[in-house]
């Protein structure tokens, strides 16, 4: 888990090009889209229910954000994510506001019987997400009774998909205890983004402390992360290097963008050129992870 | 109604980060987000009937944005609304091309039954909205026969969302009146956006100068504008306040982008690096609102 | 067809500013509408089935794409190409992963009843649906079975919209004779874009050499030379003009907006600033399309 495998693993990208199949929020497909271009990989956003089966079965990789959430979508996700699992494509769950919104906290934890390879999210959806998974529950959904708890609590931390969810108040290092038992629960690895943002399956944890303190002023680039460790699954095997490889590339791409960025605006824009621009020298120079004891 | 109540805003929303809820058309959702966030809103993109009654209650604010209406997206703004009005949430409605379509007026006239703070459009829209509202109307929606004669005089006047909704061809002094009345008809704000915009109570009038010639060439900047309306609902009581100084924020932020940008695509960049630039001493240099005798 | 047309043609677009009535995929509809505006026409994304009939037939010209399908979308894009059909309206179809997924293979040959004036696609995506259509069909959908080859086969070709459907593996050259065979059996122009694009009507071929290789990095600027052509239709009678005119316009502003562009962040905003700063001058200096014998 070093600097020089990010890089190998960009590499391997960029000669592949994997097809990384999303479904993500109305607010965040073009951004998505583009970074996924950038980097290398070859994005598709499909997400009709007549479509997404024939689709994830096609695809490199499967990219879910929970953002934007209505029951069609939510009947697209179903379908999309029981053909991954199937065809053993690989997939990832960016779980945006769980814990926030009852109906929304439903399908957070029933697509959890699917299986992802990875979740991401901030603080307070891991640490709400580890919350509603704690309960003694069976990939079905949580009644409301017993989700308001967890959901009334959460309101408090995290308000929304593009901003109190991205910008989240408590601090992802308070949420490493959750990360861990979410990925043991879960079997995923399992991403906590913050100032530091940390990676684990469970057993091991690695910090990335690579980013810029404007990127939460630009909506949706947690579901940036979250797409490019989508595509970083399709050519890196074991689930904890692809999140930490995915949150590496993002983070740096962010570092190098917002240096000469005056504010977010052009911030978002240079994102693009940077994921571009990485090359492994660039990584080997800069990239800052460290497995955490 | 000066310089610095609008400085005193910002401080103040920046302090609160206000969650404001959007209900918005699909061409805006990262636009309006990434806007709300350079200033200092917290955004949130819920749009699903199953969602946003829950979301709606929890806000600081409401938007609703009528472009790409369907009938799903009618009801889920009908429950938002209805929500909000019962919470106590305020709201700001931004009516896309109501009078050229008669789906979307009678959405639009329907929903005024849950009491808009805030009601922003350009010239055409609210000239229309006028019309079709002045009719001795209880509430339901028109019927067709009783709407087509405003529909099809509106549609030679503002035929779109995106453009000649924005860019509309009345010009915001002829809409004055029509702002008035409406204001009066609906206890709402009235705000007229144009070279010159024009907000209202019904009782008094504000003018507001700031802005720039190339905005009308940016998609959905109307719509950007009802958002940070919507933001400073937040946290200025008074609608007719709220509304003029979300539009001496959003025209200030277009001025000082237009001035450095060699067209509309670096304009769009440029306007969220000056919202978040945006401080009080370059409010009370720069704005110009003046009250209409 | 020569470079004082597209001049010409461009005067006179701005000169009308067209409305646009776009129907198109959840990545591209904000950089669709900021391209129709930047280059002078006035867009408007109407999407709702409530709502695509009335406006369609007050539309100068429609645009329908057919990323991020499902059935309500499917629903509308038959409405509307329907009421263009009726009202005269013309219209330009973008074919966007056909063949690749047989739902979306049905729904392109279906619309191919209401007769488009131009269809637009990538190499692969034109061979395929020359092929889809080559069978002898009557304009009604096409049985699982009969999709099921040309579906497959076109699967190693081109696998979503915004990458491998636009970025495709066949080179624009070798999908020449399928253009004019679709040309020919469907009645419409057809353009195949790639490094250098080729427009048909079945008789004539031109050849547009205008562009930048970091084009194909950017998400759905594919999509955005279908709506240019689109507004062309609405200003130029002949489609095959039309779509030659169109696909100069975004290549030369592409080619511009390239040339100053470090990455493709930058590039998707240079072009639009290039789209608004075209002038006739510089598409007679720089305009490259020659008649293919």
């Amino acid at each position: 888990m070093t600097a020089q495998h990010v890089a190998a693993s960009l590499l391997a990208l960029r000669a592949r090009t994997p097809l990384v199949h999303s479904i993500t929020n109305l607010v965040v497909t073009n951004s998505t889209a583009n970074a996924l271009l950038a980097l290398g990989a070859s994005p598709a956003m499909v997400e009709g229910e007549e479509e997404v089966v024939e689709f994830a079965a096609l695809a490199d990789a499967l990219v879910i954000n929970l953002g934007t959430m209505n029951a069609r979508r939510a009947s697209a996700m179903a379908l999309a994510t029981a053909a991954a699992r199937q065809a053993g494509t690989p997939w990832v769950l960016d779980p945006v506001a769980v814990g926030v919104i009852q109906y929304r906290s439903e399908v957070a934890v029933g697509l959890l019987a699917h299986k992802p390879r990875v979740i991401r999210g901030n603080a307070s959806e891991i640490i709400a997400f580890t919350r509603l998974f704690g309960a003694p529950l069976s990939g079905a959904p949580l009644s409301g009774a017993r989700l308001s708890g967890a959901r009334l609590s959460g309101a408090g931390d995290a308000g929304g998909q593009a901003s109190r969810g991205v910008d989240s108040r408590a601090a992802s290092d308070d949420a490493r205890e959750a990360a861990g038992a979410l990925a043991r629960a879960t079997g995923s690895a399992v991403v906590v983004s913050g100032a530091t943002d940390y990676a684990t399956d469970g057993i091991s944890m690695v910090a990335i402390d690579n980013g810029h303190p404007m990127m939460p002023l630009v909506t949706g680039l947690g579901c940036t992360a979250t797409a490019i460790i989508g595509a970083c699954l399709a050519v890196v095997a074991d689930p904890l290097a692809a999140a930490v490889h995915g949150m590496v590339l993002i983070g740096l791409a962010g570092e190098l963008a917002g240096a000469r960025a005056p504010g977010p605006g052009t911030l978002q824009v240079a994102l693009l050129d940077a994921l571009h621009a990485l090359d492994g020298p660039t990584i080997e120079a800069r990239a800052r992870l460290r497995i955490v004891p």
